[in-house]
């Protein structure tokens, strides 16, 4: 019991939370270099931010430094690890395992972030059965149970655009609340789902803006 | 000769050339289900923005309908693809071929897109010669020829986190100013050069802050 108001999602608006994973990299970087004190200019250059912007986004989450002093590193980076649920493994599953699914399947770095990809499904009765490395596909209809019986709480979509809203729709009826979705749609989830897109082509669109004239 | 300045790249913000890529998604798919003029109202509903917004983002570019009458689906489609410069092919190398990078090369989607690694370069000695698909991996010191002799525009970086940095000042000295980055750090690059980073665990742990307390 405290008067103290706990620390929830409500309180820290999505930008601050979405720098948050960025500010853990950084930090990271930093103890594996031997830093062991970081000021907010210091954070701010590494991360192409304001020192202000960075005192401001990390007074959510508590005092880390004493003024003039600058952020105990491995302190910080434990705090934010925390605040980010990043001390435990999350399980995931991959829906649609075409060349892109085996790719994100063999895609070398979820595991050692504690992202495990625990079940891969796949609508095409061809695709049942098979294995990939400790995976065996499984058939969409096993959605549900696996969900539950695995404890999944990340889906990741990479079946067609074209199936994408209705498996994403599907992931959120069985209470999955956090996609990573592979599909090239902006796909529309309720509110209290998450979703990020990952997109390498709206990226390179967004680029080559800028060659044409050159 | 006219007296109506040309459209360049620095009259419009960054953040509005960003968001022309979903507009050209969104108007291709309106286009495939027979959608032949759309108001910025319905097109506001596709891309989650207000219709004052979008109107405003495309009047950078021109007036593309007759107030009250909504935008002509494909003529806007085929305006914006030019914007973009997504009539031409563009040339583009990998650097690093390990398993992430050969997971890239295998990405279905580039080439459709315009979009073909044309290239692929490492490090080490044992993949040089290998051939992956219709590429033969060549060593780093063959990256300026080839970028000069293929007309390669887009640098695509695969390389661990501690040689990203290198492998991408290296690109830019070579005179290539558009950059997809999958290693994990936040690369620096000199004004002028623009780089996009794929990182799909920057969102996943963006997202487990919202699952934590579940």
């Amino acid at each position: 019991m405290t008067d103290i108001p706990s620390e929830t999602a409500e309180h820290v608006p999505e930008v601050v939370v979405l720098r948050l994973p960025q500010y853990v990299r950084a930090l990271g970087d930093l103890l594996r270099r031997g830093v062991t004190v970081v000021s907010s200019h210091q954070l701010g250059e590494h991360l192409q931010m304001t020192p202000a912007q960075i005192r401001k986004d990390l007074s959510y989450f508590g005092r880390f430094g004493k003024q003039g002093r600058g952020y105990p590193v491995n302190y910080l980076l434990d705090e934010l690890r925390q605040v980010l649920g990043l001390e435990r493994k999350w399980n995931s599953c991959l829906v649609g395992v075409g060349r892109l699914g085996r790719a994100i399947i063999n895609y070398p770095g979820f595991t050692p972030e504690g992202f495990n990809i625990v079940a891969a499904f796949d609508s095409s009765p061809a695709e049942i059965g098979v294995s990939i490395g400790s995976l065996v596909i499984q058939p969409i209809a096993e959605l549900e149970p696996t969900i539950r019986e695995r404890d999944i709480r990340i889906g990741i979509v990479a079946v067609p655009a074209s199936h994408a809203q209705e498996v994403i729709d599907q992931l959120v009826g069985f209470g999955v609340k956090a996609m990573l979705n592979y599909a090239p749609i902006g796909p529309q989830v309720p509110d209290g789902v998450r979703i990020r897109n990952v997109d390498p082509i709206l990226a390179l669109q967004s680029m080559t803006y800028y060659l044409k004239d050159n």
